[in-house]
């Protein structure tokens, strides 16, 4: 028995939990506040049989990973402003970290 | 020293809070939104002395315990209604999921 | 790898949280309710090389200890009252309970 803990990319986060529900993952999602280290996350808490690992981290790596988006600034300028160039911004989204624990004992009741 | 984390139906979450109180027990509960993946859960987290896990694991197991309940569907047909038959529906509802992680350091600051 | 699980007062957590950030841990802070077992406590999850791991129970060591303050509690006696004495209260302030545990597999999607 592992137990899987990931912290997620709030924008993934809701495609991991219905992966996992999908799959009959025994996972657990915990709250956080707005004040996250690194704005943003959600981490869940699987339990899991040791041959299920890599499957899971599989499956997180297939909803859950940092890729660049481009975005568009909105800008507050009217068609006649000059002076401002409103250039395309890159930045990364997504992703998560994820580490597998040893379960030393394992009990459901 | 262990690390147990115990996922806790809410059903059952304050008579274990309670009797982990009463017996002393490190514990910490960790906060839920409604977002669960198995809708009403609290999760704790709770220090323990190796020898001291056996009589956790059983005090867990007699406040948590998935039992089931026979809940009488409140009917919205008045008496005159015919053709439907309101069955009381039996659901599983408390338990708990427990999982005794070992520990490398333990410190108290 | 290790995974670092620090329960940390709450009069102490923003000065951890900050030095966390300033020194570049990968943390993640768990929300919590107010229905702690122990009230005002935040839980951070701390992932980090086992090398950095006497260097970040430092770093908490030395943001959060318990210690004693002196607490004067607010009269709401008059000037002229008589038969009440205020006196200072000391109570215990701050600190956090850490666990190291050790991680099987890392990974960063
Ligand atoms: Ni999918
Ligand atoms: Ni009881
Ligand atoms: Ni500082």
């Amino acid at each position: 028995m592992k137990l899987v803990v990931a912290v997620v990319q709030d924008k993934d986060s809701n495609f991991l939990q219905q992966a996992l529900v999908d799959e009959n993952y025994h996972a657990t999602k915990l709250a956080s506040t707005g004040g996250f280290l690194r704005s943003g996350n959600t981490t869940f808490i699987i339990g899991t049989e040791d041959h299920q690992v890599d499957a899971l981290l599989e499956l997180i790596k297939e909803h859950c990973h940092s890729r660049n988006q481009v975005i568009s600034p909105i800008s507050s300028l009217d068609a006649n402003a000059d002076g401002y160039m409103m250039h395309p911004v890159e930045v990364e989204v997504g992703g998560a970290t994820v580490f597998v624990l040893d379960v030393d004992q394992f009990k459901h009741f």
